[in-house]
């Protein structure tokens, strides 16, 4: 085990400021056999310094930024985890984090008090659109990293970009519903187009159109998100949930957003009583751990968090943001199917149920 | 909507590290005319740069240093969340955050880091019994503030502690379970003992003690949690139920740990054929939003989380350590039943199940 500086001042029988001011070279009103006892144990102990005190000295702030949409999501919080374990074990680096709830303008001011605190290497996971503050902040001397989003394809960027491929995630889960014989299938997902969004959107759009499902397919646009952001993504999907059992012809097999939406939207349809899988099954991506523990149990595209991460940290830490970061250096990472419990064959008959409406409710 | 610096260089038509310059006083390579025209944008605009440029020229860092025991626990994401926000929205500090598995070295670690980082307020959750290395930590101006334990009786403290009453959690959530005619009830926890898990085990002994249970009350330890900590608390819950399964004279009320260690202990005895709450009742105590969301939903002792939040960012801004936090400051925040699914009453006669044991596996 390494000693620390509570080590060093029990050691030589002072305080740890005084040990502080010895690392620090105040020593002009130290009594010289106290300097002396203080070195002689940082020598016994062995104790040295953090690199951190050295890297700061330097001019150096080893602290890498995060921005999350929300932490109140078990992904992002998986995500943080991984990021800081890695950044700190491989770089010795700390985590600034904030949430932004994917909200251009608190990511500008994140941004912003970053520079203000020295920071040059920021992780971002946003996939907003329109990036054109990430250039700014790259132009301002930070090495930037986007996750979950791409490059414009055609267009010079000195952001670095890792991501799944939520194309083929999507594109995986829905063949997943059609393979257990779904023709009437639905992908739910939030107000708001992100990059990942609209790429799962295609992929979930190119397995039904394989299946020469295209009339039978459809989207379900849950509505925007509270304040909470992807935290609540669980109250929307089980808010759809209950919109989607009063449909007439309702779809039978469903592909959440993210799992988040997926534990919602199967909350949901069990209050309106109906079963997943026997009634609709769901099929999530994301694969948090939550999404084993579900009841029933949750099938899902399983993403390589821990790699993406890796990656993520190992570019923010490049000596600087690259020329163009658009071109052949990306990786999209691919997730795999984990097969539970919340997908099944359609049922033969819609099972009919009574779902109150917002009238009802009012009335009563 | 205030306006960025991105903004303030448009309307210039300079770029944004021009207007950096000018912000920071570097102008004297700059033509009269560009800083005319900077200057004016900044008037048009009343854009003011940030109150963090300001704080950093006095010498305070507006960072606030957040440790948790691991953010992939979903309670802990919301405490962040909460604390964040809060931080941010009164005081216009941001979080340097790291998690720490609850080990003592890994707090010293950060703490050291945080310090030489200028960091001068931080909140601890850990409920480590031992806090000599936060008095540490005040003794070299640090203000420290400690959730889920309080002072030690009797002794002086200068780290002020913010905690729910887990006492009173305890003992209101195995008394739910007592009223429904509960008589073989368990505690179940894991290995490692903290301020709050001492308290929460004092308060269910007290509950049983009451109704006469004492001899029927046990505590059920689940063993040590992996490196992830807190985060797979729900697996510890997962296995543990496969435990209980095969106890004779199994306990047919459980009080969780807390709210993830129920979703495991749902999870767990689903896998073994035992129903909650039909077979076993289960509560749980911390109030996660996911908490409504499991099947069957958890019935669970709802901590003010906000509130407490809040209280610990108020006590870390405050200008200086207190000469003694030990005494009459201490709130204990109450939490409340929530009543939901997964509590009823004992079932009349035990169900068999034949639970798989090691060596079966091995065998098979």
């Amino acid at each position: 085990m390494t000693s620390t500086i509570q080590d060093v001042a029990r050691v030589a029988g002072v305080s740890v400021s005084t040990v502080s001011n010895v690392l620090n070279g105040r020593t002009d009103r130290m009594r010289s056999e106290t300097l002396d006892r203080v070195k002689s144990a940082i020598a016994t102990l062995e104790y040295r310094p953090s690199k951190l005190a050295q890297q700061l000295k330097t001019g150096h702030t080893p602290l890498l930024g995060l921005l999350v949409p929300s932490l109140t999501n078990p992904m992002y919080g998986h995500m943080a985890r991984e990021i800081e374990s890695y950044a700190q074990q491989k770089y010795e680096y700390r985590l600034l984090i904030g949430s932004t709830y994917r909200d251009r303008t608190q990511e500008i001011a994140f941004i912003e008090d970053l520079l203000a605190h020295g920071v040059r290497r920021v992780i971002v996971i946003s996939s907003l659109a329109d990036e054109r503050h990430l250039e700014s902040a790259v132009e301002r001397g930070m090495v930037v990293v986007s996750y979950d989003r791409g490059a414009t394809p055609g267009k010079r960027s000195r952001v670095s970009h890792v991501m799944p491929d939520n194309y083929a995630a999507a594109r995986l889960a829905t063949s997943h519903l059609i393979a257990q014989g779904h023709q009437r299938i639905a992908f739910v997902t939030v107000a708001g187009m992100t990059m990942s969004r609209s790429a799962k959107i295609d992929g979930f759009h190119a397995a039904a159109d394989e299946a020469g499902l295209r009339d039978l397919a459809q989207i379900l646009d849950g509505g925007a998100l509270d304040e909470y952001g992807d935290g609540v993504i669980a109250e929307v999907g089980r808010a759809t949930a209950h919109r989607i059992a009063a449909m007439a012809d309702r779809p039978t097999g469903l592909v959440a957003l993210n799992d988040l939406m997926a534990i919602g939207l199967i909350a949901g349809l069990r209050e309106v009583g109906l079963q997943v899988p026997q009634d609709v099954s769901v099929v999530g991506m994301d694969g948090i751990y939550l999404a084993g523990l579900s009841n029933p149990s949750l099938s899902t595209v399983q993403l390589p968090v821990p790699e993406m991460m890796r990656a993520m940290v190992d570019r923010a830490m490049q000596a600087e943001a690259p020329l163009d970061a658009s071109s052949s250096d990306q990786v999209l990472h691919s997730g795999r199917l984990v097969v539970r419990e919340s997908v099944a064959a359609p049922p033969v008959q819609q099972r009919q149920v009574h779902v109150q409406t917002s009238q009802e409710k009012t009335a009563s």
